[in-house]
């Protein structure tokens, strides 16, 4: 909740507090709702209780606007104004809530710009994939994919898409990451889509051992292929050492 | 189930069919028990879902032994005769079983050849463990660390000891993971024991973007660093192209 009202990617209408909370577990709370103006409300346990619908809630809560996400004008547009080459991670087919909330917080943590994730992602209970995302959620911007277009758009304004299956000849440590790129992970029973396999510029691998019986998650085939594009970016960066 | 028959790491006593299973759903079970000498035997569904205690069985069944953890002693010996560097994994304070499942599986993807634990990872139930791992669980091997003495055991004999912790100078880009080595990850909370932290060798990172608010979790930082162990092997195992 504190990610959620620092970020302001939601808007935040009350934060709740149970009475006769201590004031100074929430006192970083409290300075936050007095800065950005947002009305504190102190109400019984019970109602807290009713209103988390069995989540917990350790006597604070905040009544909030769903997350927002950005459609493909928003997208197209903070892709264009960053100052730095785009990193997106396009995600199809994930299996679970928690998956994609572990997902989400390694995007954020390896230098993703914006998640692109395929409409019924959003099926999933925000609760759920926020837990495991540890503030991610809140501060990463997403945005909801129903086609292609989207993404043909970004690829007109120089955005490389690669997609990452198993079997690709194409390492990911053959080509240049360092470039404005979405990088596409699919599902782990269908893989990627055709619709977004048709246009991907290249397909590429994340080598594994080649005896190996195992394949890898989704979640870190995802934190796998963003860690390697944080290495090239870093090492261009740096003077060869 | 398929994985504990094919791998032999666990003694198999016997496999339980249900009364009437169609003999091709279970083709490859029955040659597998043939070829092994495992005897079958056909018992009523109900049976079945008593010994399931509650999980899903389709119909098929193995009553084996426990998955065996590899002591110290057996641990230096497997390294010993590898014919290629070894690659260990440690792991210090996973928070559940699933996410030591989805780590197992990445390790053995990725060329790990054991995985070393602490004492108390076993306390998770092996069921939760072995699903997200799809297979993995029964065929990596696993050596349960009760004090650190193994591990100066396999430094010994020249494995190096890398703790991969936040915040530490040298990147795990910045040394060599060719060498035969034990990558060390502590849980989330913690981080690694200062029993662990003592004696390694090199303390590395994983870079992470430095303005970010989130963390890598350990199942990730586990998957990212062998990947990086991986394409080392594989560069010095190529001509540069």
């Amino acid at each position: 909740m504190l990610a959620a009202l620092r970020n302001r990617k939601r808007r935040i209408q009350s934060v709740l507090l149970r009475h006769g909370i201590h004031e100074e577990q929430v006192a970083e709370i409290l300075d936050l709702t007095q800065q950005i103006g947002v009305p504190v409300q102190y109400v019984d346990a019970k109602q807290l209780d009713s209103l988390a619908h069995g989540a917990t809630h350790g006597g604070v809560m905040a009544i909030a606007s769903p997350k927002q996400r950005l459609n493909g004008d928003e997208l197209l547009d903070l892709v264009q104004k960053l100052s730095e080459p785009a990193l997106l991670l396009l995600l199809e087919g994930v299996d679970d809530a928690r998956n994609l909330g572990f997902t989400l917080r390694s995007a954020e943590a390896l230098g993703s710009h914006v998640v692109l994730i395929k409409k019924h992602l959003w099926d999933f209970d925000a609760a759920e994939v926020a837990r495991p995302a540890s503030g991610a959620y809140e501060r990463i911007d997403l945005a909801q994919i129903d086609d292609v277009s989207p993404i043909q758009n970004l690829q007109r304004v120089g955005v490389t898409l690669y997609g990452c299956i198993a079997g690709a000849k194409r390492t990911m440590y053959d080509v240049d990451l360092r470039e404005p790129c979405i990088l596409a992970i699919g599902g782990e029973k269908r893989g990627l889509s055709g619709a977004v396999r048709a246009i991907c510029d290249q397909l590429i691998t994340i080598p594994t051992r080649p005896d190996s019986a195992s394949s890898l998650a989704l979640s870190h085939a995802a934190a796998i292929v963003l860690a390697e594009a944080m290495r090239q970016r870093r090492a261009a960066r740096m003077p060869a050492g």
